[in-house]
């Protein structure tokens, strides 16, 4: 059997390149996960998830314990097989979603109470239910569950909160079933308030996981925040384990947060603005509603070779298919918004590999200011 | 120049084999044509739709006219390099869709004048406008432009709506330009009177058309009342020129009508059974939302070979994205359904070739009765 694990490659500067071993193979970071909310990347079937070059989706708990339901997902032989993803599955522990539930959810102590958004049905979330429907779904990185502390939030607040989560993170890790080649990853918050950051990594450190996670951002607060909150944070993570920066972002976050020292991401930004019509570029995004393509007859990105600019779909046809309420629109947007965070992940993995991420940054910065021709 | 022809390479007493060459590449037949509305096959890439074996796809004059419209198609390299289909695309003459704009339309002799459905804009359809579009999109094959008789219908209004289809095809031929490796097809009309359809085909035979396809059916009529027209008016048809049933059908009618020597069909319901839940089995139909498949862990069709069978999602998987409704449910549906069509075109094509067409027939007759296992 595989073990779980983290290789440092090497690094240039604060990027680091590195290499996670699982159970469901490899995956080469720094990583992006595509969301595959209810056990499904939105609009694409697996084979098309592949060839992003994606190697790891994310899976929501809060979600998938709902419809279909845990227990019947590990009846079905868990979730890799129920949505024919062989590949690594982390699932988030449910909590940032069940806080989001305002009015309809309880905290305490013991974890939360709340009802579901589909029927209404009361349902309890707690460390311990948390990783065992993490385990049931087979997740390969399972994550504790944890309060995602609101922002902005007072210092009292936010020390609070952290405190709470990092109860949970014990509890979480107490139930926590090893297995060759599985994970599980704690969760440093502490909001924009850098003593709280150290503590909570002092806390989660001292418990042990196989990988750690910087949450609480991302939820409102200025990139500058977040970067600060960042170069605060990483440097007193183990050097050999995986750094994950939950629900980030978009390309010029990811950039920043690679420099930064982070391994893995995980965000709807791209397959959510496929959907809304939104395609990311190397030149910056795009609106394909824009009349201003009714008639361009070139790829939305004239640099990308994914199966959607390479396949020979010119603006002007994405254009009629969101125009006209058309599934194919969504689906090649999200597929090409997805290869673009890929491509953009390898060029990052390379320019590592190079020595050269400061030029990379740089040149990255220089295109994105560019902006779409008319 | 690759010419437009038809080869007749076999029968097995009424059903035909063929092989259909035209200036986008060779199709056998009987054939189905995917139903490809608005410049997609929905829920489908071209390259999802090419795996399921289809050869030729079909796209709606009155959709496309609309949005984005004819002339801004061909301002765009045409249908095919629009939508990546660079196969053979047949083009309906819009006729049958303004027919079905029940108080928006006002029939004439020169055609029918219309309000669009999405924005009440006024246009006119008439043999030289449709066949104009028809050659803006760069159909491969036109359809000549008529009047679908409504059904059912008094032998004197078939007759004069016969009569008016009769005079619009002489118009619509004398509309089209002639291209090599592209064709024009003629439709005969007649509603329900053998009579009616007689005089139809010898008006047709004599103006004379790359093809001609029977029209007028599936509209409501007796399965047995569409079989015993075909069987009135099929072998009055040239041997040497293919025929094409339109809008036709379930799986049952397609071999029936092949049997009466039918060599091409187009019809929505493999893609829109996919989007509103029923899949197409050797067993007979199945409603994926029911209950009973939610632990289901066996595919679709046990017996199918199509990415999705063969691909290891379940029913259980597939009854899950169809209740979450998610996106990939339709998708997944639709490549099936499109896939066992052409799967059962393929077992028919096989079939004449084998000279064992009435035992295929009886064994399809059988696999359908025996219906799904609970």
């Amino acid at each position: 059997m595989t073990s779980f694990g983290f290789s440092l490659l090497g690094n240039d500067g604060g990027a680091r390149r590195g290499r996670l071993t699982t159970a469901h193979g490899s995956v080469e970071t720094p990583t992006f996960m595509a969301v595959g909310t209810a056990g499904t990347v939105k609009g694409l079937t697996p084979e098309m998830v592949a060839r992003t070059g994606t190697s790891i989706v994310l899976g929501n708990t809060y979600h998938l314990m709902l419809r279909p339901g845990a227990e019947r997902v590990a009846r079905l032989g868990g979730l890799h097989r129920f949505m024919q993803w062989p590949g690594p599955i982390l699932t988030d522990s449910g909590g940032y979603q069940v806080m989001s539930l305002a009015g309809l959810r309880k905290l305490s102590e013991a974890g939360v109470e709340f009802r579901s958004h589909l029927d209404g049905s009361r349902h309890m979330l707690s460390p311990e239910r948390s990783t065992e429907i993490q385990h049931l779904l087979d997740a390969t990185i399972t994550m504790a569950f944890d309060e995602c502390t609101p922002f902005p939030a007072t210092e009292e607040v936010a020390e609070q909160s952290m405190a709470l989560s990092m109860r949970w993170a014990e509890r979480s890790r107490a139930a926590f079933v090893p297995r060759p080649g599985y994970g599980q990853f704690g969760i440093v918050q502490g909001s924009v308030y850098p003593e709280l950051r150290s503590r909570s990594v002092a806390a989660l450190t001292a418990i042990g996981f196989e990988g750690y996670a910087v949450g609480g951002l991302a939820v409102g607060e200025p990139q500058e925040e977040m970067f600060r909150i960042l170069e605060h944070t990483t440097p007193q993570l183990p050097t050999d384990r995986p750094r994950y920066l939950m629900g980030v972002g978009k390309p010029g976050d990811l950039v920043g947060a690679v420099a930064r020292g982070i391994d893995m991401f995980d965000c709807v930004i791209p397959t959510r603005s496929g959907r809304t019509g939104q395609a990311f570029t190397r030149q910056g995004p795009l609106n394909i509603r824009n009349a201003r393509y009714a008639e361009d007859t070139r790829p939305l990105d004239p640099d990308c070779q994914c199966p959607v600019c390479a396949g020979g779909f010119s603006r002007a046809y994405l254009h009629h298919l969101v125009k006209a309420e058309e599934m194919l629109g969504p689906m090649l947007l999200t597929w090409h918004n997805l290869s673009y965070y890929q491509d953009l992940m390898a060029a990052m993995r390379s320019a590592i590999d190079a020595g050269a991420f400061s030029a990379f940054q740089a040149r990255f910065a220089a295109d994105q200011s560019r902006g779409i021709d008319p």
